[in-house]
């Protein structure tokens, strides 16, 4: 095993400035479905803190029923990235946080304007700011995305089976999983799944990079899988040299989230294995090898911190959202 | 103050059999969006434990964005009623629990059959009913609303600001909200909105009561909301002489679930006093009347339980939703 492929998650993550203020801030905002159009989809509508971190679809539902066409990226250990989005076309988590709720498809708010109308029309939360913010007028979209990405900072796994067997306990995964991280290294999976969160990211300084995703675009899962359709990085660029370039995801937790691939059309973590030894590394895994590298990648499930349901800020008698018509059809009734 | 009309609110509702193992399970399928059609909707998305224990719409949209035509009820203190629904068709939690999953504009799932297959899709539930009902083929319908409702037990608001003054403390509450106090049942309004939860449920043998609403038609405030196209309870028994009979839903934490009514169309609770005075009580009322009721009832928030946010049972590297395709459409992307 080559030490610098496999590193222990950091077991904090805070940065100056987030006070446990902040972080509850943000953790009322990431879980408030206020903050979209119809008041039913937030942050963690797509991001389950009680689930992987996703959704558990190929790609996600926001308002009205509308999908995207991407699967949505876990949160937890998000930290652990030099850009968001499989794109990366976010450099930060706050900035991140700007995106869904102005997605036509996922929050669906016309503006952060609208956002921001929406948090003052709750006097709790206009207390709240101004006393992290510490001025009037503290509701503004940077600062709440600063708030949520304080909360999602302290979102992370330590003290996975895989952590405690780094650390030097040789019994804290099986003889199985020891053989599925070494066919992982052997094969070359850590050209890319490499460092803390297992997807090459060194540490805060760490520069964003980006790889081909199908390399080989000629593996017969490509087509079964449709893994060519979308562009990837070119739609942010405009650079025809950036297509199909992805963020290397992480795999920590990564039993936790299928569907995998960007587009979650691979509905096993079985199959995902072979995808990607097909298309990346020109590997055709037979079952048992498949089988240890799953064994390998449950040692990555980590402890997951306790979180209690926030109070969100309370409507004080008033409506928040707009009124929505009822359609004329006859549905169920509460 | 008539002591019939105002009783504290009782600080425990367990049940025989309702286990902190089932509770627990119960907490876990309240909060799971795997049990709908597109793993978006749980309980919890229309019955809010972070907010009022309902959603804050006029009325609530499940799955693929429908909506239907009532306002959710809060599932907070919902075990203190001896019918649930709007027009009281269960007279249980649990048969409470049964419906929206199979609703087309709730949870969407084409039958329990569908529900119950998708739980045992997921192998940790299978351990979890099996170790709490103690039988193999545990994972029944009816053992999940049971789980469901044993949790919805533990779903009481007590210790309010009212509760303190009802046990003694004259300073718990303000002068301004002993005079509401006063004038709601001066006019009337205990009439049906009186023991522990103001909703005239006396006890675990209570018989389910309904009322007219509006019992006055010729009230402005019928057509300016509507209030007479529902035809409430009449849906249920098909009997003419139930024609807008509705249950009387339960006023503890009313300052939270705007907005109001069974088909919440009145924004505000400002509105929903003068609705009720005109309509049930023949009372045009002033507004500082309005003003004072409103201090009255605020102090019906009650301290809400903490409550941590579950685990829930992991898909284990298998999808668990089918797929589904996404629209052709140019959406935001992850």
């Amino acid at each position: 095993m080559d030490a610098q492929d496999f590193v222990p998650l950091p077991t904090t993550t805070a940065q100056a400035g987030d006070t446990p203020e902040k972080i509850e801030l943000g953790k009322k905002l990431f879980f408030d479905p206020r903050l979209s159009a119809t008041g039913t989809v937030s942050c963690n509508s797509c991001h389950n803190l009680m689930e992987g971190g996703d959704d558990g679809r190929p790609t996600s539902m926001g308002v009205d029923g509308l999908t995207g066409p991407r699967n949505a990226p876990t949160v937890w250990n998000s930290v652990f990235q030099s850009s968001q989005f499989w794109d990366g076309r976010a450099a930060t988590l706050a900035e991140q946080a700007m995106g869904p709720m102005v997605a036509d498809v996922e929050m669906g708010m016309t503006g952060h304007d609208q956002v921001i109308r929406r948090i003052k029309n709750i006097p709790d939360y206009a207390d709240e700011f101004e006393r992290i913010f510490g001025q009037t007028g503290a509701i503004t979209i940077e600062n709440a995305v600063d708030a949520i990405a304080a909360f999602e900072r302290t979102l992370i796994t330590p003290d996975s089976d895989f952590d405690r067997f780094l650390a030097g306990d040789q019994s804290a995964i099986s003889a199985k999983a020891i053989r599925g991280m070494e066919l992982f290294e052997s094969i070359g999976c850590t050209e890319c799944h490499s460092g803390p969160a297992l997807n090459n990211w060194t540490g805060p300084d760490d520069v964003a990079e980006f790889v081909d995703f199908p390399r080989d675009a000629d593996s017969p899962l490509v087509d079964r899988y449709d893994l060519v359709s979308d562009l990837g990085r070119q739609q942010v660029t405009g650079d025809e040299s950036d297509a199909h370039l992805f963020k290397v995801p992480v795999l920590r937790n990564i039993t936790l989230t299928a569907p995998y691939m960007h587009n979650g059309k691979v509905p096993s973590l079985a199959e995902a294995c072979r995808v990607m030894a097909s298309t990346q590394l020109d590997e055709d895994l037979a079952d048992e090898e498949v089988s240890e590298l799953i064994a390998f990648l449950s040692t990555l499930e980590g402890r997951f911190p306790e979180i209690t349901l926030p109070r969100l800020p309370s409507r004080s008698g008033e409506s928040v959202i707009d009124p929505i018509p009822t359609p004329d059809n006859e549905p169920h009734q509460n």
